[in-house]
């Protein structure tokens, strides 16, 4: 059995995985811990108190996805949405409290592993993921190896500029892909369109989708540069990597007839020659509450290669 | 002894190629020919001259830098520039003449081995190699391997769009990388930044350069929008792939005080923060003549993956 943890801002998920199963799961709170030393204190006891409830078992591994983490390193590195600013080793922190290899990665690399493993992924050397939340994360398996750069913080799909001059990104830099793409993109460009900035803080997705449905101008437009900038997104990255895959993630790409059905459409357009038939396009199979926990779990198949 | 072979639109080198040195070079023109078979027939003639040259010596394997080259089918697809439109297996049709294996490779990928077995990415193993001439082409080596993509043809950063509605490029589409950033893209601005068209048939990148240094100012923002084009470009790829070292290629990066170095500026201000001081900007160590040789010799170096 494999521990897979994944770490969000305000609540941390924990599950015991076996042969590409959630068995069990739990969550704790993120913040209100004493330091980050209590917070591992709490992941272990969290681990450990699954492990009881499933009668025992043996635990072979802990893979931790994380915001800001270095797969090379095992360190979440002052991750902006986290409590801690300091770099917290969590990798080593709950390998020395569970006495098991800890691996700890990307979560858009979890999630990456994730759908190469055991989701719409399998089978695939060159796959692309991209999982479209609050922001946008990528993970890239190419060769049948995934990809990490020489630093271990390669696949910022996110933060391909796009938009010469363009919005302002969480990232201090101007025209990222993931300030149009993103929940928070897709609010900013429905508040601009509607000409009504309140909306910049009240609609999600949701409220946007029912409101194309229902046959809000602004709102239909808004899937369509939506869908325009996540098309052109993609042809980038594959023109890199070359992958035979892309896999969506997330709640906005459930927006069938709003955004999938179009994205395939203008995504095809925007290939160059060459890839064309060659790429395919699909959402995620795994379930939604399952796939950041297979992910974290998918890390501690890949070596962990502690460079300089 | 390995014989290098550049494909190039009118002529075509081939080389003796021994411990990363170029021995001995002849070319020959790539049209005139009666047709495919004949071309591939003069090649062979031409390393068996080559050898005989040499004094003897055991030849151990060819390698062939071509545009619109497939790595896994040994087989050049429909070239545009070059005189054969159908398929044309050159790596077969030279293995059968020579006796020894041959391999094809996209010449993009060639000059990016050659870079990185010889040159200034010697050691790196996650690789960035940009050329930049009448078009742009480039080759990522990731941990420590050539990145092909699922059908041999990743690396395409040239067709990377960042202009929306820019200007057409020659793949059909509008606003790549490539529309801007090479020989064609920068006289193209120089035309509509000087407001005169019939520059667009003569200028050469020198005599760009040398208006430049004469106080030409359309000249001298020609270079600042080149710069700007391929800091972004460059920046984009590498939060894709997150390599150590970047190296570029071609007559215009030798354009030192109006290229190099604005641009080494420009890229690590586009660069997303995480990637700062973790990647440098160089330019090639190889000598012009030799490279594309050294490249092509460089592809016998990984193995052949022939895939459905």
């Amino acid at each position: 059995m494999i521990a897979g943890i994944d770490i969000g801002g305000t609540t941390s998920k924990i599950g015991l995985v076996l042969d590409g199963r959630v068995l069990r799961q739990t969550r704790i709170p993120t913040t209100g811990h004493a330091d980050d030393h209590a917070f591992a204190q709490a992941l272990a006891t969290a681990v450990r108190s699954l492990l009881a409830d499933e009668g025992g078992g043996s635990l072979e591994a802990v893979g931790i996805g994380a915001p800001n983490a270095n797969q090379f390193t095992g360190i979440i590195e002052m991750a902006p949405n986290l409590p801690w600013k300091h770099d917290v080793p969590l990798a080593r922190m709950l390998q020395d409290r569970l006495n098991v290899p800890a691996v700890l990665g990307n979560d858009a690399n979890a999630a990456a592993l994730g759908e190469w493993r055991y989701g719409a992924g399998k089978g695939y050397d060159d796959l692309l993921v991209v999982t479209i939340g609050t922001g946008v994360g990528s993970g890239f398996i190419v060769n049948g190896s995934l990809l990490l750069g020489s630093a271990g913080n390669a696949g910022e799909l996110g933060h391909m500029t796009l938009a010469m001059d363009g919005r302002p990104c969480t990232c201090g830099r101007k025209g990222c892909l993931e300030a149009y793409v993103s929940i928070r993109g897709m609010r900013q460009t429905y508040a601009e369109l509607a000409n009504d900035l309140d909306l910049l803080k009240e609609e999600g997705v949701k409220c946007i989708a029912d409101a194309a449905h229902a046959g809000d101008r602004a709102a239909q437009r808004t899937f369509e540069e939506t869908v325009h900038w996540l098309a052109v997104g993609l042809a980038n990255a594959v023109a890199v990597t070359g992958p035979r895959r892309v896999v969506l993630f997330g709640g906005i790409v459930r927006s069938g007839d709003l955004l999938l059905a179009p994205l395939k459409k203008a995504f095809h357009s925007a290939l160059l020659n060459i890839y064309q038939g060659r790429v395919d396009l699909t959402v995620s199979a795994l379930p939604d509450d399952d796939a950041a926990l297979l992910g974290a779990a998918a890390l501690t198949t890949i070596p962990m290669k502690i460079r300089k």
